[in-house]
């Protein structure tokens, strides 16, 4: 059974925007157990944990002789395992792929980029103006893809992977109240979080976090 | 033969900084000829391009009913279309998508905000100070590959398309003077730049900027 690491206490208190979820997500729409291991801050700078991830962090997956790091390359794998996360037709899979690396490349790091300002850059006098930059930014990208998905259901096609990325990218903007300027962009995070298989995922990392309440 | 579309004058000038420069490489490392279509800014914006590259950016890829856009997406198609471009152990070719990821997720978003802080930031007050924020971002990400990399040659056992993606990114800090802080990445690049492939496909895009010039 595969393993994937996750964090011992997330810092999201359980709100599935930790990168395991996706995986989680993933392995339950295909129907693969999967083992977790939990890991602490501590342990992700050690070096059991860096030669899994050079850049000590989670989630990573190992199976086998297999050991990737990265959410993205690790979807990617599961997807070529099983069926059911691709889309079909000629050119459909690689055209998902596209959406995939647009998802982290092009729509998420101006999104992490608020979770830069507000942490690490909370305490400059130009904290605000810096984050209305980065929100408009933010918008830029979302003008683009509600353009683009328009009165569609999913990316590509039926439900695939390009979706499972998308909307955990989005999921992220929660909060802000930014994703609700844009209906379409909405409702399809909204569908792609009554899926059984991402309610089963995020229960299943709410519940790591309980438990590590609980222990506290 | 395959079409990619690229700037019909690069902003770099030339530099091979601009992302067709990834797929030229890895076209030139498994032999396959392509045909450019040029693209003007106003071009990238209009209804054909939109419809290959919902974001508006190149390259993009047409090969009859497959139409792909996002560079490293390109990339894993031509990499699973040809042989060369993926290392052949077990678990390999999953461990080098591991690593693209981590090039394009992690170690180049810090790199680009280098170019934000330059071109959308710079009339700021606080740019200097946000400035040496970021490259200390890009040192530690640094700091991690220069680890993770040690005295290896490339990343994932021979050259591969982890390499040809890395190689890309890292040359994006020309001229800051961080890469030449980290021998062993400075040599990796420029081994990666004195492949004959690396030659061919500068001096293909270094064309297309010459003879753009040539014409105003």
């Amino acid at each position: 059974m595969p393993t994937i690491t996750a964090f011992a206490a997330s810092p999201d208190r359980g709100q599935g925007l930790a990168r395991d979820m996706r995986i989680r997500w993933a392995m339950e729409e295909v129907g693969q157990p999967y083992d977790v291991q939990l890991l602490t801050f501590e342990e992700m700078k050690e070096p059991p944990h860096l030669a899994r991830n050079p850049f000590g962090q989670i989630p990573t997956f190992e199976d086998g002789d297999v050991v990737l790091f990265d959410s993205s390359a690790i979807l990617l794998h599961i997807a070529d395992q099983h069926t059911g996360l691709w889309p079909q037709a000629v050119g459909a899979r690689a055209r998902a792929i596209s959406w995939i690396f647009a998802a982290v490349t092009n729509i998420e790091p101006p999104i992490i980029d608020r979770d830069i300002v507000t942490y690490f850059e909370g305490d400059r006098s130009w904290a605000a103006e810096r984050m209305t930059m980065v929100n408009e930014r933010v918008r830029q990208r979302l003008h683009q893809l509600t353009a683009a998905l328009g009165d569609a259901e999913w990316l590509v096609g039926p439900f695939s992977l390009a979706d499972l990325v998308m909307v955990t990218v989005l999921r992220r903007l929660g909060g802000s109240g930014i994703l609700e300027e844009f209906s379409n962009l909405t409702a399809y995070v909204a569908r792609g979080a009554a899926r059984p298989a991402y309610r089963r995922a995020f229960a299943a990392q709410l519940e790591v976090w309980e438990e590590s309440q609980r222990r506290t």
